[in-house]
Protein backbone atom coordinates (compact mmCIF):
# COMPACT_ATOMS: atom_id res chain seq x y z
CA UNK A 1 0.00 0.00 0.00
CA UNK A 2 2.67 2.39 1.01
CA UNK A 3 4.28 1.92 -2.84
CA UNK A 4 0.83 2.33 -4.14
CA UNK A 5 0.51 5.83 -2.04
CA UNK A 6 3.62 6.47 -2.82
CA UNK A 7 3.33 5.89 -7.04
CA UNK A 8 0.19 8.02 -6.81
CA UNK A 9 2.38 11.44 -5.00
CA UNK A 10 4.43 11.09 -7.92
CA UNK A 11 1.08 10.75 -10.11
CA UNK A 12 -0.02 13.73 -8.85
CA UNK A 13 3.02 15.42 -8.89
CA UNK A 14 3.46 14.99 -12.75
CA UNK A 15 0.69 15.83 -13.46
CA UNK A 16 0.45 19.26 -11.65
CA UNK A 17 3.98 19.81 -13.53
CA UNK A 18 2.10 18.94 -16.81
CA UNK A 19 -0.76 20.86 -16.03
CA UNK A 20 1.52 24.18 -14.89
CA UNK A 21 2.38 24.90 -18.57
CA UNK A 22 -1.16 23.98 -19.73
CA UNK A 23 -2.74 26.74 -17.91
CA UNK A 24 -0.61 29.47 -19.38
CA UNK A 25 -1.42 27.92 -22.76
CA UNK A 26 -5.57 28.00 -21.86
CA UNK A 27 -6.15 27.63 -25.64
CA UNK A 28 -4.99 24.34 -26.37
CA UNK A 29 -5.78 22.67 -22.94
CA UNK A 30 -9.33 21.70 -23.09
CA UNK A 31 -9.06 19.63 -26.25
CA UNK A 32 -6.53 17.05 -24.49
CA UNK A 33 -8.91 17.08 -21.33
CA UNK A 34 -12.28 15.82 -23.04
CA UNK A 35 -14.03 15.41 -25.82
CA UNK A 36 -15.95 18.91 -27.34
CA UNK A 37 -19.59 18.68 -26.90
CA UNK A 38 -21.43 21.99 -28.06
CA UNK A 39 -24.87 22.46 -29.72
CA UNK A 40 -26.98 25.17 -31.17
CA UNK A 41 -30.51 23.59 -31.19
CA UNK A 42 -33.17 25.92 -33.09
CA UNK A 43 -37.34 25.48 -33.72
CA UNK A 44 -38.99 27.06 -36.10
CA UNK A 45 -42.38 26.88 -38.29
CA UNK A 46 -42.67 25.68 -41.51
CA UNK A 47 -40.60 22.92 -43.83
CA UNK A 48 -37.00 23.00 -44.40
CA UNK A 49 -34.68 24.56 -42.66
CA UNK A 50 -33.21 26.84 -45.17
CA UNK A 51 -37.05 28.49 -45.61
CA UNK A 52 -37.59 29.05 -41.71
CA UNK A 53 -36.45 31.81 -39.47
CA UNK A 54 -35.61 30.05 -36.20
CA UNK A 55 -38.36 31.08 -33.59
CA UNK A 56 -35.96 29.98 -30.58
CA UNK A 57 -32.56 29.19 -30.48
CA UNK A 58 -30.39 27.51 -27.56
CA UNK A 59 -27.29 26.24 -26.76
CA UNK A 60 -26.49 23.26 -24.82
CA UNK A 61 -22.87 22.04 -23.12
CA UNK A 62 -22.34 18.00 -22.48
CA UNK A 63 -18.70 17.93 -21.60
CA UNK A 64 -17.02 18.79 -19.40
CA UNK A 65 -20.35 19.27 -17.41
CA UNK A 66 -24.07 20.31 -18.67
CA UNK A 67 -24.65 23.82 -19.21
CA UNK A 68 -26.37 26.14 -21.93
CA UNK A 69 -29.23 28.55 -22.36
CA UNK A 70 -30.99 25.08 -22.65
CA UNK A 71 -33.71 24.79 -20.23
CA UNK A 72 -32.75 21.24 -18.76
CA UNK A 73 -29.32 20.96 -19.36
CA UNK A 74 -28.69 17.70 -17.14
CA UNK A 75 -32.22 15.72 -18.70
CA UNK A 76 -31.06 17.27 -22.18
CA UNK A 77 -27.26 16.05 -21.76
CA UNK A 78 -28.66 12.30 -20.13
CA UNK A 79 -31.43 11.61 -23.39
CA UNK A 80 -28.18 12.46 -25.74
CA UNK A 81 -25.85 10.18 -24.12
CA UNK A 82 -28.69 6.94 -24.14
CA UNK A 83 -28.75 7.68 -27.82
CA UNK A 84 -24.75 8.23 -28.09
CA UNK A 85 -25.74 11.45 -30.08
CA UNK A 86 -27.62 9.69 -32.43
CA UNK A 87 -30.18 12.09 -32.90
CA UNK A 88 -32.60 10.34 -35.01
CA UNK A 89 -32.76 7.70 -32.41
CA UNK A 90 -34.92 9.81 -29.78
CA UNK A 91 -38.12 8.51 -28.46
CA UNK A 92 -40.06 9.81 -25.54
CA UNK A 93 -41.52 7.53 -23.08
CA UNK A 94 -44.12 9.72 -22.13
CA UNK A 95 -46.82 8.29 -24.98
CA UNK A 96 -48.88 11.76 -25.64
CA UNK A 97 -51.54 11.26 -28.57
CA UNK A 98 -51.43 14.16 -30.78
CA UNK A 99 -53.90 15.40 -33.82
CA UNK A 100 -52.54 14.50 -37.53
CA UNK A 101 -52.73 18.30 -38.31
CA UNK A 102 -50.19 19.33 -40.59
CA UNK A 103 -48.46 22.56 -39.12
CA UNK A 104 -44.64 21.61 -39.45
CA UNK A 105 -42.01 22.51 -37.41
CA UNK A 106 -38.27 21.85 -38.25
CA UNK A 107 -35.98 20.99 -35.77
CA UNK A 108 -32.07 21.59 -35.77
CA UNK A 109 -28.94 20.65 -33.83
CA UNK A 110 -25.77 21.94 -35.12
CA UNK A 111 -22.20 21.91 -33.73
CA UNK A 112 -20.16 19.31 -31.95
CA UNK A 113 -20.83 16.29 -30.39
CA UNK A 114 -17.85 14.13 -28.29
CA UNK A 115 -15.54 15.70 -30.88
CA UNK A 116 -17.49 14.66 -33.91
CA UNK A 117 -19.62 17.65 -36.10
CA UNK A 118 -23.13 17.09 -36.36
CA UNK A 119 -25.66 19.07 -38.64
CA UNK A 120 -29.32 17.65 -37.86
CA UNK A 121 -32.45 18.38 -39.66
CA UNK A 122 -36.03 17.35 -38.84
CA UNK A 123 -39.55 18.54 -39.33
CA UNK A 124 -42.28 17.02 -37.63
CA UNK A 125 -46.19 17.31 -38.38
CA UNK A 126 -46.89 19.61 -36.33
CA UNK A 127 -45.45 20.96 -32.28
CA UNK A 128 -46.86 18.45 -30.33
CA UNK A 129 -45.41 15.68 -32.50
CA UNK A 130 -42.21 17.39 -32.10
CA UNK A 131 -42.38 17.37 -28.10
CA UNK A 132 -43.54 13.92 -27.83
CA UNK A 133 -40.56 12.53 -29.68
CA UNK A 134 -38.07 13.71 -26.93
CA UNK A 135 -38.73 13.90 -23.11
CA UNK A 136 -36.06 16.81 -22.57
CA UNK A 137 -33.83 17.31 -25.68
CA UNK A 138 -36.33 19.04 -27.84
CA UNK A 139 -38.01 21.11 -24.78
CA UNK A 140 -36.95 24.48 -24.78
CA UNK B 1 -44.39 63.74 -10.31
CA UNK B 2 -47.95 62.17 -8.03
CA UNK B 3 -49.13 61.39 -11.55
CA UNK B 4 -46.24 59.81 -12.69
CA UNK B 5 -45.70 57.68 -9.88
CA UNK B 6 -49.30 56.28 -10.53
CA UNK B 7 -48.88 55.79 -14.35
CA UNK B 8 -45.49 54.10 -13.29
CA UNK B 9 -47.48 51.69 -10.91
CA UNK B 10 -49.83 51.00 -13.37
CA UNK B 11 -47.41 50.21 -15.75
CA UNK B 12 -46.17 47.33 -13.26
CA UNK B 13 -48.76 45.72 -12.27
CA UNK B 14 -50.37 46.04 -16.33
CA UNK B 15 -46.40 43.84 -16.93
CA UNK B 16 -46.73 41.81 -14.05
CA UNK B 17 -50.00 40.76 -15.51
CA UNK B 18 -48.23 39.96 -18.80
CA UNK B 19 -45.49 38.34 -17.54
CA UNK B 20 -47.79 36.16 -15.57
CA UNK B 21 -49.27 34.25 -18.04
CA UNK B 22 -46.15 34.26 -20.23
CA UNK B 23 -43.71 32.30 -17.98
CA UNK B 24 -46.39 29.27 -17.74
CA UNK B 25 -45.62 29.33 -21.77
CA UNK B 26 -42.26 29.16 -21.00
CA UNK B 27 -41.95 27.52 -24.29
CA UNK B 28 -43.28 30.22 -26.31
CA UNK B 29 -42.20 33.41 -24.31
CA UNK B 30 -38.27 33.73 -25.34
CA UNK B 31 -39.22 34.59 -29.31
CA UNK B 32 -41.44 36.97 -28.58
CA UNK B 33 -39.46 39.39 -25.93
CA UNK B 34 -36.02 39.25 -28.46
CA UNK B 35 -34.13 37.72 -31.55
CA UNK B 36 -32.24 34.39 -30.65
CA UNK B 37 -28.77 34.57 -31.01
CA UNK B 38 -26.79 31.49 -30.19
CA UNK B 39 -23.78 30.48 -31.66
CA UNK B 40 -21.44 27.19 -31.30
CA UNK B 41 -17.57 27.85 -32.58
CA UNK B 42 -15.48 25.06 -33.21
CA UNK B 43 -11.91 25.15 -34.57
CA UNK B 44 -9.08 22.40 -35.62
CA UNK B 45 -6.31 21.59 -37.39
CA UNK B 46 -6.87 20.88 -41.34
CA UNK B 47 -7.96 22.61 -44.85
CA UNK B 48 -11.64 22.12 -44.59
CA UNK B 49 -14.40 21.56 -41.75
CA UNK B 50 -15.42 18.39 -43.33
CA UNK B 51 -12.45 16.94 -43.33
CA UNK B 52 -11.34 18.16 -39.92
CA UNK B 53 -11.93 16.46 -36.22
CA UNK B 54 -12.87 19.98 -33.88
CA UNK B 55 -10.41 20.30 -31.47
CA UNK B 56 -12.24 22.80 -29.48
CA UNK B 57 -15.76 24.02 -29.47
CA UNK B 58 -17.64 26.88 -27.34
CA UNK B 59 -20.83 28.07 -27.03
CA UNK B 60 -21.74 31.46 -27.28
CA UNK B 61 -25.08 33.25 -26.54
CA UNK B 62 -25.70 36.99 -26.81
CA UNK B 63 -28.96 37.52 -26.50
CA UNK B 64 -30.75 38.28 -23.83
CA UNK B 65 -27.28 38.32 -22.36
CA UNK B 66 -23.99 37.12 -23.26
CA UNK B 67 -23.26 33.99 -21.78
CA UNK B 68 -21.72 30.40 -23.29
CA UNK B 69 -18.74 28.78 -22.58
CA UNK B 70 -16.39 30.52 -24.55
CA UNK B 71 -13.98 32.43 -22.20
CA UNK B 72 -15.34 35.79 -23.32
CA UNK B 73 -18.57 36.19 -24.15
CA UNK B 74 -19.08 39.69 -23.14
CA UNK B 75 -15.97 41.20 -25.24
CA UNK B 76 -17.12 38.43 -28.17
CA UNK B 77 -20.57 39.36 -28.08
CA UNK B 78 -19.77 43.06 -28.22
CA UNK B 79 -17.06 42.35 -31.10
CA UNK B 80 -19.67 40.59 -33.12
CA UNK B 81 -22.58 43.28 -32.36
CA UNK B 82 -19.93 45.68 -33.67
CA UNK B 83 -19.86 43.88 -37.21
CA UNK B 84 -23.57 43.18 -37.02
CA UNK B 85 -22.74 39.14 -36.84
CA UNK B 86 -20.78 39.79 -40.10
CA UNK B 87 -18.06 37.47 -39.78
CA UNK B 88 -16.05 38.13 -42.45
CA UNK B 89 -15.88 41.67 -41.64
CA UNK B 90 -14.05 40.96 -37.81
CA UNK B 91 -10.96 42.73 -37.43
CA UNK B 92 -7.96 42.89 -35.04
CA UNK B 93 -6.61 45.93 -33.80
CA UNK B 94 -3.68 43.85 -32.33
CA UNK B 95 -1.69 44.59 -35.13
CA UNK B 96 0.00 40.86 -34.50
CA UNK B 97 2.53 39.75 -36.72
CA UNK B 98 2.37 36.79 -37.88
CA UNK B 99 4.78 34.49 -39.20
CA UNK B 100 3.54 32.25 -43.25
CA UNK B 101 4.13 29.43 -42.10
CA UNK B 102 1.52 27.11 -43.79
CA UNK B 103 -0.29 25.07 -41.08
CA UNK B 104 -3.92 25.68 -41.79
CA UNK B 105 -6.56 26.03 -38.84
CA UNK B 106 -10.43 26.09 -39.71
CA UNK B 107 -13.08 28.05 -38.04
CA UNK B 108 -16.41 26.93 -38.17
CA UNK B 109 -19.38 29.64 -36.80
CA UNK B 110 -23.09 28.06 -36.81
CA UNK B 111 -26.27 28.38 -35.10
CA UNK B 112 -28.41 31.78 -34.89
CA UNK B 113 -27.53 35.61 -35.21
CA UNK B 114 -30.37 37.77 -34.25
CA UNK B 115 -32.76 35.23 -35.51
CA UNK B 116 -31.09 34.93 -38.56
CA UNK B 117 -29.48 31.31 -39.26
CA UNK B 118 -25.64 31.18 -39.58
CA UNK B 119 -23.04 28.62 -41.11
CA UNK B 120 -19.75 29.84 -41.46
CA UNK B 121 -16.33 28.46 -42.03
CA UNK B 122 -13.31 30.23 -42.66
CA UNK B 123 -9.55 28.88 -43.15
CA UNK B 124 -6.53 30.34 -41.88
CA UNK B 125 -3.18 29.96 -42.57
CA UNK B 126 -1.88 29.23 -39.37
CA UNK B 127 -3.54 29.67 -35.48
CA UNK B 128 -1.08 33.01 -35.30
CA UNK B 129 -3.17 34.25 -38.73
CA UNK B 130 -6.84 33.09 -36.57
CA UNK B 131 -5.93 34.87 -33.39
CA UNK B 132 -5.00 38.29 -35.32
CA UNK B 133 -8.22 38.25 -37.18
CA UNK B 134 -10.67 38.95 -34.11
CA UNK B 135 -9.88 40.34 -30.78
CA UNK B 136 -12.26 38.57 -28.98
CA UNK B 137 -14.42 35.82 -30.82
CA UNK B 138 -11.86 33.15 -31.86
CA UNK B 139 -10.19 33.84 -28.61
CA UNK B 140 -11.50 30.40 -27.32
Amino acid sequence: MRNFARRAAILALAATALAGPLTGAAHAAPATLYAPSALVLTVGHGETAAGVTPERAVTLNCAPKPSGTHPDPVSACAELRRVDGDLGALESESGILCTREYDPVVVTVDGVWQGQRVSYERTFGNECVMNASSTSVYAF
